[in-house]
């Protein structure tokens, strides 16, 4: 007979059994504003900021430069809340979704990527 | 009087004087699709992948696998053409927007995110 779990998570989500943590146990994760598309930001998760992630439903990361997990909004109240969690092909990207409780740059700007290099080509 | 560029790139872009390369020379690039705001995938550049990907308007990228120089599409026809370049506000990585010629995926996936973690929550 198969354990019932006593304390199931937010999330009913799949093993994860192929991720691909880089030497620091590290992977990278995108997060996309699930609304209107916007890619927010991008940041780090260790085995323990994914589960955390998973289990509330708040985006949680590895701060490499702080070298401490990070939950995203503690501070500023810019929580993210998750809608959707994905990995891509080869197990070493996430992509999660979210709905921002606001910016999601410490500059205060909606988006981390506000600065253009290119310049938007004529027709 | 100032030099004027004989061979002007197809994008007037602003000089990339802050971006902060790894340790093995390369940045992280997040690639969306332009029209529908999906992810399509990530991938990894080195400055001269950047560099064609500026002067061409096609994405380049650095196969860390192959350790080599990888111009999207080559060999599937599956190129993208770069419509946005932006860089987050600590300079460890680049957003591009692009229309795509083809599935991103290598498996024939619009996305390289098609396999989702968390279960959709019910109302």
């Amino acid at each position: 007979m198969e354990s019932t779990p006593t304390n199931p998570s937010t999330f009913d989500f799949q093993p994860v059994t192929d991720l691909k943590w880089d030497k620091h146990g590290l992977i990278t994760a995108v997060v996309q504003d699930a609304q209107t598309g916007q890619v927010l930001m991008v940041a780090w998760m260790n085995a323990e900021a994914l589960h955390l992630t998973l289990a509330t439903g708040e985006t949680h990361f590895w701060s490499r430069s702080r070298s401490e997990l990070w939950h995203k909004g503690a501070t500023s109240g810019n929580t993210q809340r998750v809608t959707g969690l994905w990995v891509d092909c080869d197990g070493d990207t996430l992509l999660v979704q979210v709905e921002p409780a606001g910016p999601a740059c410490h500059t205060g700007a909606v988006s981390c990527f506000f600065r253009r290099l290119d310049a938007p080509r004529s027709k």
